[in-house]
């Protein structure tokens, strides 16, 4: 451990689709190994067998109809099992946490896009988690439509990918406004640029943490 | 329609193992039918494809060691999908609904069983429920081991059927505590009498409310 903290720090990576979060994730897998972090790498929703089974549940086509609320519960359901099992028990050990999505994602989307009232997740993100939140937050931020044509290029779009321009212009409206709230925690990364300007964007965050 | 209110009612059925509800949701049927009351009837957890789904999580083998904070997300993420869907649609077009099992359970298996933090269920029965209660519920009661042995004689016990005799009293005691709190809402039905006996004790209620 030799973050300036000296504490495993919880590492979330947000950001809509198609601004490169999965080629990002791998860039910042390499900062963790070169300063010979111990962590873990997990996901949402996911991160555990329920949780994966949910995430089946929410992004595939057999319920497609179901409620905004019903959508918003699970999220929590599994993040509440993800938090339980995988989480915290890493973190106690000392393990660092690198999250591909959190409860800012819950925000973005459930909050932004379908127009769920920011209070309601609010109050489910402080009954499921506590005090639990994210050290920092890496937001991959892009413009929707550099996003789309990204993302297009990628086999068949998931339940939310199918999605309107609308719908993520407010998914990323939500996530800046989050960004700009909350400064210290979550850093906007201009993912419009090409790859190697956006990873020296996020070595340079990294290089204030460690 | 013909019920004192003039309002189509939402009755829900309660009670742990082995009291008698499968046998006695179709006495209330038979009364509700020759009132010639249009009712639906409904079951949690469960009530829709999605709420079926999460029925198997939450009852069977796969995930039994979820943590209990997730096994009561995913009751209300089931609630929260049967209330949009199903319950609040049939009241809204003059409906009955007759719904075996509902948040009353949660507080009794959740609450009780598990010793959750009730007023952690409160808050999201709130969120989830907003101002919907069931108008009357019926509470089948009686001792443990009495139920105990009427369930024993069926087959596979599920995930909550293995539990112990103190999870069962501590359901008991809450689902009593309970119809003390809302004696106009929750009639207690004494279901350690014969059949002949819970019945009429079941068409009382019924006669005072139709």
């Amino acid at each position: 451990m030799n973050n300036k903290s000296n504490q495993p720090l919880f590492i979330t990576l947000e950001g809509s689709e198609g601004v490169g979060k999965t080629s990002n994730l791998e860039y910042i897998k390499s900062l963790l190994d070169g300063a010979g972090i111990e962590y873990i790498e997990t996901r949402e929703p996911g991160g555990t067998p329920l949780g994966e089974a949910l995430r089946n549940t929410l992004l595939g086509e057999d319920f497609k109809g179901m409620s905004d609320d019903t959508e918003l519960m699970l999220m929590f359901a599994a993040r509440a099992e993800h938090v339980a099992q995988v989480i915290r028990p890493a973190l106690e050990q000392g393990q660092w946490v690198l999250c591909d999505r959190f409860t800012d994602s819950t925000y973005a989307y459930q909050g932004g896009g379908r127009q769920l009232d920011m209070d309601r997740i609010a109050g489910l993100e402080q009954w499921v988690l506590g005090d639990l939140r994210p050290d920092i937050t890496l937001l991959l931020d892009a413009p929707v439509d550099i996003g789309r044509e990204r993302a297009g290029k990628r086999s068949e779009p998931d339940r939310f990918e199918q999605e309107r321009d609308a719908f993520f212009n407010r998914v990323r409206e939500t996530y800046l406004a989050r960004a700009k709230q909350e400064p210290d925690r979550i850093k906007v990364i201009d993912a419009s640029k090409d790859l190697d300007n956006v990873q020296s964007q996020i070595k340079e965050v990294f290089d204030n943490l460690i």
